[in-house]
């Protein structure tokens, strides 16, 4: 099981468990506007730290939204492998795309 | 090999394409701050699509939200691997103090 | 008639308008979220030129995010004044408690 | 002098004072960076009430937009008269491109 889908099953198994078993279970608990608004500040840490070109935290940041975007999506039922299926599509899509343009 | 591996390491591989070569070539020529903002502009529609509750624009609008974050990534040389290997690290440091915490 | 109240009047009475008679109008037809879309776009911008501290596109950016404001405080009916009577609330009150610190 | 105006020079005269004086010379004291990030927390925020569409929320949100607005162009020493020109100039070129539209 890879790391982003050990997290995201972590994150799911927290929904609905007492909100003062776990920090993300207590995230999870103020509902799906609380943790969409702890995703963005995350999302504008990781653009600040981008800009400023500093790799160890841009690293650090990123794991951040990654962690904040599993929640976000959970409060909402939304799962990763969900997330990945849609990227899976685009990708044979665009490969599709990509062999129809070089004939 | 995963979804997310295998798109990383596409993006990986645009960059320095010439950039008429593929609409991701052509975002990272245009260096780390046009991503970091291709990249916010997807944050503020996935968090849109949260508070609004609809579950296939959500789901779509993360995918878009992983992408440009690989793409930000990789305009400043992190590797998704270093980003998972921080999550490994927390998840295990997380893992210890829950021990911890129970004696 | 300060420069922001002549703006906010303008885009107040832009809503309702032909979508065509102006790209105000367009944006307010298109409802708030879309208008929220958009201010979280300019709100990434000024942040990016804030970061790298260059003063004119800053400048530029954050009368952006004025406008952009102003045109999502339009889509949900709240006004400029609405918006400055509560900053005139916060000082007063903050004026109060810095004076009663001094005591 | 308008509520804006007032509250920008308040910020202005903070910047480089006693970090322990006030809350605005504390987040000064920190930098741009620490500005633009507390400004796009509040954009977020404002964002979200946007969509959601509560009128009282919105307003106090958009309160604190502009004031975190202030506070990092002050990071910048970029003045608010500097942000209401370039929005001046706009409009001008606005209405006389409307007026030639006209003819």
């Amino acid at each position: 099981m890879t790391t982003l889908s050990r997290l995201a099953a972590t994150i799911q198994a927290r929904k609905g468990a007492d909100p003062e078993s776990s920090w993300t279970a207590k995230l999870l608990s103020k509902g799906p506007e609380k943790c969409a608004e702890k995703f963005g500040e995350e999302a504008v840490e990781a653009i600040i730290e981008a800009v400023k070109g500093d790799r160890a935290k841009l690293t650090a940041e990123a794991a951040d939204v990654l962690y904040h975007l599993l929640v976000m999506l959970a409060a909402r039922d939304v799962t990763l492998d969900e997330v990945l299926d849609e990227l899976d599509r685009r990708e044979g899509t665009s490969g599709l795309a990509e062999k129809a343009a070089r004939g």
